[in-house]
């Protein structure tokens, strides 16, 4: 019998833990489910002879070693911070370790001991990064493998609220964390490189500098340009190549709105407000506006907006209210901006999730040039088996089944860019509903 | 005989030992002055006889205290982080200190401490801080003693280029720290209170919310808002007042063009850019442009404007020159910026500097209004003789004449708001031809 220690069983817990559950028996596994909730873990495991669950502090170094050293893989669920110290114990104590998270360079310095001990630690194998990596690392190895050069390759994910729920201006409802919703983009100028020549794009452009795709059978989508493009030319082989972007996905008229957001200075974290417990939205928004003693709010947003869409936005955000309070006694405008968003966008009971991606490669082959679309859109079951849940769940019990049954070779800290490890995932994702949908066609100018 | 004891002959100490040379025989005073560059010292010293001239490290503790110690009065021209060390020294030794710089919180903590042993550290005695608070005091207290009740409270002040030697389109040239120029406005918003309303502006907007005002013989200006202007309501004993607002005065138009370089990221220091060998002015633009492969640099940043008069700004600037190199091996884009701006924007030899300051007092006495404008122009003599270094060092040497004669009573950690202190100063400084125009109208709706 093969033991699995799995910490953590929070929302994105979900569709991993159902996946093991349901094969645990046809491989003899046995599941050890820690959270600081026992009830959680034990909704989750339902009344399965094939798991048991813990509420011991999976932070406790001491604690979380004895049961690390009985188990066959471990696979953390905890927040990304606390990998290193999990990698550590699994390192010291040779257990294979999975994660869904970015290597971290304290992670990354962990590769030679771990393969010293012969043991793997699999990171990135959630759905950004994971599926993004897997489904692009495909058809890059098969474009190399033909002869083709590699000229382009853009690549967007989001995730967004179903069309059958989409039922609010904003086309957007919170499927993940808001506050880091709130903060995207932060932190440092948006960096890639187009056709040969570095750009940089500062947070206050990010939201203007949008490019726009259709998805088939599920319209148009915007996507603005992530962090630090530039890693993933390393990561991906691709070193020498011209164009590379990544982005995020939202809906088109989302960053528009969001760039009016930016540009009042709304979601600026970096001090706190004065006087708040006297604050409304309405006052809020205020704070931002030119002082004009002859104009009501509405006037002065109207004038600068110059945009009755974007005023509609605001309006039904209930930006104009003056009888609500906020709830944080002190408060950054991100904070109160966020309190502002998650009592309209929040997922209504019924609503189901939606995870888009969108892959756009050319290369050139011969005396031709061909363009790769490679396209995910994949819709959640309820509350509890979200798309978010099972695009981050379904590739790390598949990985986890394959180190299990001794299907992976590599040692070390890894990724999955390798095809002995992306085909076999692909493959069952696309069996459960996780499929991508690729075109090729060739460049006419 | 008295001793004084300088620490740091830097440019902004020039026209304070002048001044302390001047006046030290009728006053018996010897001066005692210490900088890392001997030379530097003796050349501002000359041949007198009342002073001498050390190379000992001001910062070494030891050192510093055997100097403090037979001194009666420390004058500090170190950079402003050093002061509380001094600080401290003064206060164990019992001896008064004088800075030109803002009451850091530590500084403000051996408030007791001073007291007890009977010495005055004397800070904010230079411009700004310094005359803004002086200037802007005299006034206030004049309206508060005939029962008025202030409305509205305006400041601002810039360091310029003298009107004859103002030759370029940007009307700029650096007069004083050139990074500081750069960084202006960045580390979170500038917040001040409008008619009873709290506003924000980020940074991004900054130089798009600015005022303009004249100044009689010297024409028009315009001024942005500095960072935190509510904390001076409580420094000033205003606080109820519904506005209060400080600014930073510039030529008009170079907010504008300033606006541009912050919107294209062009300021920003907050990650170093790739590539920077490769780099020329050129590039680092093209970098922060849109791809474009149909297009020149100069059509890409004439369609972003859509403003000619900007454009040539970036022309004169040699934004387009695609030969010249960085120096720095490794840079964030505002020293990138610092680079290409302190090739056009400095000083010539026979350039005079240029200080303007500007208050705007409203208030109501009985049924009636009233507006009143104090407006300070000063012109430096020289490049030693700066403005920026009479206006910073003339206070400072009057305050330290007064401290010398026993003419001030206040001790403990102090800046100039009474007008025990800021009178005489004001006076002797108007006659040394840093003089304020005054003038008050009703104010008829």
């Amino acid at each position: 019998m093969k033991n699995v220690l799995v910490l953590g069983a929070g929302l994105s817990a979900s569709s991993l833990l159902r996946y093991l559950l349901q094969h645990a028996e046809e491989n003899d596994w046995f599941l050890h489910v820690v959270d600081q909730s026992l009830s959680l873990v034990q909704d989750k495991l339902g009344n399965s002879s094939f798991a048991k669950a813990y509420d011991f502090n999976a932070l406790d170094s001491d604690i979380r070693r004895e049961h690390i050293k009985t188990a066959d893989l471990v696979i953390s669920m905890l927040p990304a911070r606390f990998h290193i110290d999990v990698a550590k114990d699994c390192v010291d104590l040779g257990v294979h370790l999975l994660t869904p998270s970015y290597i971290s360079p304290e992670m990354k310095e962990l590769d030679a001991a771990a393969k010293e001990k012969g043991i793997l630690i699999m990171n990135e194998m959630g759905v950004d990064p994971g599926i993004d990596h897997m489904s692009a690392m495909k058809i890059i190895h098969e474009i190399e493998e033909k002869g083709g050069e590699l000229t382009s390759f853009k690549s967007f994910c989001g995730g967004l609220i179903a069309p059958e729920n989409d039922n609010n201006p904003l086309n957007y409802k919170f499927t993940w964390n808001p506050r880091n919703v709130v903060l995207a983009g932060q932190g440092g100028a948006s960096c890639f490189i187009q056709n040969g020549e570095y750009k940089y794009i500062p947070y206050h452009r990010l939201f203007t500098r949008t490019e726009v795709m259709s998805v088939d059978g599920y319209g148009d989508f915007e996507g603005y340009a992530n962090r630090d493009s530039l890693k993933y030319r390393s990561i991906y082989g691709l070193d020498d190549i011209p164009t590379i972007y990544r982005g995020t996905l939202r809906r088109p008229g989302y960053c528009e709105f969001w760039n009016a957001l930016i540009q009042l200075g709304l979601t600026d974290d970096s001090y706190k407000m004065t006087n708040i417990k006297e604050m409304s939205p309405r006052k809020f928004l205020n704070a931002f506006l030119p002082y004009d003693k002859e104009k009501r709010v509405e006037e002065k947003l109207t004038l600068l907006l110059q945009n009755p869409i974007l005023y509609k936005k605001f309006e039904w955000l209930d930006f104009f209210n003056d009888d609500i309070r906020f709830e944080k006694p002190e408060a950054s405008p991100a904070e109160m901006l966020q309190e502002i968003l998650v009592r309209k966008l929040t997922l209504d009971p019924d609503d189901k999730d939606m995870l888009v991606m969108h892959h756009e490669f050319e290369y050139t082959l011969g005396e031709k040039a061909y363009k790769v679309t490679s396209q995910m859109v994949n819709i959640g079951e309820d509350k509890t088996y979200t798309s978010m849940s099972n695009t981050v769940g379904l590739p790390l019990a598949i990985c986890a089944k394959m180190i299990l049954n001794d299907e992976i070779q590599e040692r070390g800290v890894q990724m999955p860019i390798v095809p002995d490890i992306y085909m076999p995932i692909l493959e069952e994702l696309d069996e459960l509903g996780i499929s991508f949908v690729e075109k090729e066609v060739e460049i006419k100018h």
